[in-house]
């Protein structure tokens, strides 16, 4: 069968077709590498008009990681999007879901799972980078959280997905994160998930410029 | 803030929006908990309207879990989105890209690495259930190696996305399934990731029309 065995040439085809057919003429500079990330990691290239982030989120994630900033992820497929290479060696990926302390918070706060694991990143979040790629809820606990003055992490990435409180939570951080005074980036709308998310983190540990995309 | 904490609350919703929302009019009923699972996993009703599968893929994919089969996954991203706790306890999940064979074989192959590590799969393919979550080039690979007489597996769930192969390797797919008589699952164009693919693999695993959805 004929087709592209080549992974340098997949990786430049790729970035090449959604340079050519992505409008990313409304966002600044500072924010194509994540656009392209994203939409890199889905297939569709409109996904850039619902992209809502801070202007400094890169730089926000990147200086966090350069100071060893714990990474922490809502699931465990976005912790396996994170592309391992590109981080510096002394950050560590954080994932509670599945602690076993866990079920039984959530049933004490009457909340979700991925809700009750956030309550667990508390003494982890300050300087953090967050990476939610799954749960409204998870979401909604930490914007409550840090309205409550928990610490505040280095930069919120936030791609949950579906029918339920995905929007209306992607929506409250856009409208939150300046009085918070938090760097972010969010994808407004239903769309999301861990592949998203891990691309927009893979888009902060990765020198997308110096590698031509 | 006033959002959905409950659990069972947020999954019936979602379920419940998504029947009122998506037209599933142009599949046979037994398509349906497919369709639902892959639409719940990215937040799109309208990709009900690029699935393509044969009709008995559930019931092909249900068999051979009951008979032990092991679980095929390009990539941990796809393995991580399998819900445990509906699988027979004697199905292996087997992913095989970061095996210490998978680089070389790829050098020789000329070809990725996802690629390569399809080649690791030949012994078990034989009844297994193949998901392919992330790489075209795994699901031509496959694709060559059934032409070339490969053991078949039980059924063959292939959401590619992307830009370079995603939708050529799937349309393959599609076409060619028929004459190699495979039960399959794949969705049309660039959409796709390893959340679909594992929500693809979720309807085989889980009794839907048992809990609701």
């Amino acid at each position: 069968m004929d087709y592209e065995r080549r992974p340098d040439r997949i990786y430049a085809e790729s970035f090449r077709i959604i340079r050519d057919e992505a409008d990313l003429s409304h966002l600044p500079d500072a924010l194509h590498p994540l656009a392209i990330r994203l939409i890199h990691a889905c297939g569709m290239v409109d996904v850039a008009s619902d992209l809502r982030a801070s202007d400094d989120c890169l730089d926000a994630g990147r200086a966090a990681l350069a100071a060893g900033a714990p990474i922490l992820c809502d699931a465990e497929m976005v912790a396996r999007g994170i592309i391992g290479r590109a981080l510096p060696p002394d950050c560590e990926t954080l994932v509670t879901l599945n602690d076993g302390r866990t079920p039984a918070l959530a049933r004490d706060l009457g909340t979700t799972r991925s809700a009750a694991a956030v309550e667990l990143w508390r003494d982890r979040l300050e300087g953090a980078v967050v990476v939610i790629g799954n749960a409204p809820t998870a979401l909604f606990h930490l914007l409550e959280g840090l309205q409550q003055g928990w610490p505040r992490p280095a930069v919120l990435l936030a791609f949950p997905v579906g029918f339920v409180g995905a929007a209306e939570s992607k929506q409250a951080l856009h409208d939150m994160a300046p009085a918070l005074n938090l760097p972010y980036a969010t994808l407004l709308g239903r769309r999301g998930g861990s592949a998203m998310a891990a691309g927009a983190f893979n888009a902060i540990s990765l020198d997308l410029r110096g590698d031509g995309t």
